[in-house]
């Protein structure tokens, strides 16, 4: 009943606080016999490591992941999987500016108002931090889906400022900080967030995540539908205040014999024209690409002074001084990544619990 | 594991088909002493019941609930409340055109591909039928947050025409049968539900759901946040595609200074001067009104003919005869409504849990 | 979290009281295909039903079950199954003698104390009529373990009084109404009891419940063991309150040499030459016999007074009048057999989601 | 689903194997703003830990703990709390010889059969080590509890030898290394032991848990009762292999006129006059204490040669050289004080979130 808990026949629990020793997540359910070393974690984490370009916050953190359990000989066993993560750059500051501090867009605030204390360094337990568990668990996740699940994001708006979907191109998505499929967009997205940066502002983005070679049948109608899951994936992702599958909002405009795909049979199999659909049908996979689409609000950490209160009832002006993201929502696109693998490898065991195969 | 049951401490299981003897619930979890007795429940059913205008499903289902278990001369007792509801209207007629069928949009293909059965009379367990058990459930709900929240809901958007939220009137929303809080847009939509039933067409919609006097706290970091669960419940709904908290979408597109709800000290305490973040922030209510829209993608069964297959590989025309509803999205109201409540009411109990109050 | 659900992958939730319309439970997770017809379920039921001779509560219940939902043309369909048992025999009786009373040995005392309220006619949902759910959910569980696996249960002790499990014949557990596999001692057990009833006394019992044909390697290490999950579940059942796996007490007091099963490759594969463990080691099963034991309390309905007190403080003395069941144990075997048969259904689904088979 | 998670409401999960290089748990659930510092989990992990007399394992294990997150300033704050206990002894044996073997008594063969792979050094995640993290969890949950709840062990039984009740004294337990409360017994199990101890072999034992101050109300039938759930947990105990409450298997010996705890007003308040039950009626808290008894079968490790098979399919002597525990029982009464007290916990949170207090 607790929050920290994710999935249920494969199953995670993360813990740990932005400027606590370490961070971490116990991964439990994964089948036995699947070759796992650290580097095949290490790969995704450092993909969304911060300090990379000039875009994402300057905190050095290594992230070097160890496995401390449920391996054996470079296999898993069937049992937990617990992996470490030290937090290293927890630099020593001082605190007493943000310590009764209710930052605009922060958590500060509900953090106090749920538990009546806060481990207020660095954001505590709200920090983006967190999604490192995230993308380690996933890292996990996507061997137990195994290489026929091929899964990739990008963002795919700045701001304003959306990709021209005609030039996608998945090879662009590697060759800018901003993991951008178009490689004009990404172009311009430089400039602007140098400005962005510049005046010590901060913006949203939209990311897309995709997952192919996901087989039909996967998600449990009718309150754990694969849709379903997946939006409470990405919304438990911080900062995420949207999600949708397939055509999503813009599909409640579209009359409704445009709006469905339709089928024919194809090579001797049932296949489907299009994917409006987004990959689901009634909660279950199609076959198709598995697509979702999320909304990441601007950061909340701003040099522009915004108003706020503190614990003692005054009210505050806020600025938040050293290290930040301009655009969070680069760093969203691995993580994002990893909540479909997640979700992904427990609806894959879960039909087989049920369904054998 | 299997995905017929929602919520934690307050959970509740459903169950039926469309066609079958009758649909249910059981409720697990209500706190005892609550007043409970059938007309707290039938009230909402009747809002959602279908044939109530010439822009719904003319299927005739009295929708009569009964209450089965875990009362005691009108108060809950703590047992589980066992609700159900006959299906009525199941006509018996043919399937044999139906019975082999993968139609677009549908959920046919997907329970064939999981299950390699289904019940395919009027769409089995993928009927909107079974939303019938979210609003009983819902209003179980409603009892246990008591009178002091308040949720309501409306059809912001039927297919690409939006309403003027500046017109915004919840008493308009009871005064025309598309929950529509614009009477201006209301009325239109009038003379374009019929024109689009005339064709054998049909519409998506948009739907906000507003619950009001939620008490700052409730959610639980980092997986079941707030706003992760109530993403995963109207996700959960029948033809659900998108889901967004606050300002959703549209947020990403703000820079950093004017996207998030700043803080001052009214009244003396402290208090968010807007409300962007929908009330939530880290995934925990802030005291402001939880608001969430989600879109619904136009019905699946047309007049008009739309290309499908079917079950011995070939390729079919698909022609929906009989009843349907041209715009589902204004039967989601009470179902989005209901899902807000169910969600609201188990983080009251996992909150208490934990913290006590 | 509340407690009226059972399992996991394979999983149900019961609902009901002893004098309410009705009685059900709602079984989630079977699998597909599975041939499913109420008199699969209703042989069971038949078995555990009341007023089958003189030794049972004369309470004249048919317990007849109805599939509402989750079967179509008689097979299972993966989505749940709802089965719904009427009361009849709820005789419209003068309650104001039990109302306020708080029985020894009864849960009178503990509902009010946990709920503040409770139906107290009939025993309200701590009636052992919840029992007849567990067989109805059991008979399923039966289905999707399939043919091999053979659960059978007896009654091995009846007061103080053992069988000889030396003349053990599961020939003779049908043959008479205690479930006594010795029939020598069901004979005597016949004179006991009718002494027992007619002075207004009552006998506990130990049942013990054999599985055979179970696969090795179900029970998920460390909590979900399943002797674990065995315990819980025969620990759930009314009046229960000692459960054993193998040789239970009796092993703690044999020297290590003695108390293990000693291995030997028999027809060419890993074989026990004992069975003292019961059928598991480490949580795990091991391919043969799983036998557990419980033992059940005599029943607390005596027409011998005893001391209570009541609602309203005062000291009273206590007898029960008119039917009730002199050794409650024999009704205990159906329920202990449906509980192995869940425990067991559970694991193998959890077995599949994990290690595919 | 995975099976290495205790509890709901206040949950944690256990990861680890003997020889890697850590094992530990994470708690999740915990109410914020109770105190919480290290040395309140060190106390009990050294009642526990082994090498402390001659009648225990000589791996020299320091057992020192270290919380990882969920404090801040010594206080909980309701977020996960990671504790982490290094493997310091986990000696650079040869492994040739257990690699391939299956022992009688131990899990190799079991989980073999499960998950087709194993770490078999010092038995892998099998081993009695992992209750080190029980007791870990078990520590916080009794600062949940709090000084009101009082949570004391004793070994009751070793091999075939009783204490004598009459003689029951909780200093006794304190000072002896058995947790004896029968100082006579105590003397005389030592002679007993350090002969078993010689000639290679081992004694099974019965653990007795006594928790006082548990309030009436606790428990969630029907099947999630507190005697259920002490069942399970207990039963969940490496080489546990029965579980009774109160009376238990005796109580089915007794008639019922004597079995069950009359009730009278004292002191203005309903009271029982016995506490057969073991201080629960209906699977609900009585108030009376809660008394759970439990059998550990003789430790499986011995000196004196044993028949059992290998990885190759060959018959094979087994030995166990090297350290090991001649008699388990008395390292099992702190791992069953923890297990109490995680069960208590969970159900203090779950009836608060339902029943608000």
């Amino acid at each position: 009943m607790p929050g920290n808990s994710f999935g249920h026949a494969f199953r995670y629990t993360s813990w740990g606080e932005s400027h606590g020793p370490a961070i971490g997540c116990v991964v439990d359910g994964a089948p036995p016999k699947i070759p796992l070393v650290e580097i095949d974690i290490q790969q995704w984490l450092d993909k969304r490591r911060p300090g990379q370009s000039r875009f994402t916050s300057q905190r050095r953190e290594p992230d070097q992941v160890r496995i401390l359990s449920g391996t054996f000989e470079g296999l898993t066993t069937g049992t937990p999987i617990s992996l470490l993560i030290e937090n290293v750059d927890q630099r020593a500051k001082d605190y007493s500016e943000v310590k009764d501090l209710f930052r605009p867009g922060h958590a500060d605030f509900t953090y106090q108002a749920k538990y009546g204390i806060r481990d207020y360094r660095g954001g505590g337990r709200a920090s983006a931090r967190e999604t490192a568990c995230r993308v380690a668990a996933g890292a996990v996740a996507r061997k137990v889906l195994g290489p026929g699940v091929l899964i990739r994001g990008a963002m795919v708006q700045m701001g304003p400022h959306k990709i021209d979907r005609e030039r996608w191109s998945w090879q662009a998505v590697a060759e800018n900080p901003f993991f951008c499929p178009d490689a004009g967009a990404a172009k311009a997205w430089e400039a602007e967030l140098d400005a962005v940066r510049k005046r010590g502002s901060s913006l949203g983005a939209v990311v897309e995540i995709v997952a192919s070679g996901v087989p039909a049948g996967l998600g449990e109608p009718v309150y754990d539908k694969l849709d379903a899951d997946l939006a409470r994936a990405m919304m438990s992702i911080n900062a995420v205040k949207a999600v949708e599958i397939g055509d999503g909002f813009a599909g409640a405009a579209i009359p409704g014999e445009a709006a469905h795909d339709e089928m024919r049979m194809v090579d001797g199999k049932p296949s489907f024209l299009t994917n409006r659909a987004g990959g689901t049908l009634g909660g279950i996979s199609t076959g198709e690409d598995v697509v979702v689409r999320f909304a990441v609000k601007p950061t909340s950490s701003l040099l522009i002074p915004q108003r706020g209160v503190n614990l003692r009832g005054e009210d505050v002006e806020v600025v938040t001084k050293g290290r930040h993201d301009p655009c969070v929502g680069m760093r969203a696109v691995p993580v994002g990544e990893a909540m479909m693998a997640l979700v992904l490898a427990d609806h894959m065991l879960r039909q087989r619990a049920q369904c054998g195969a």
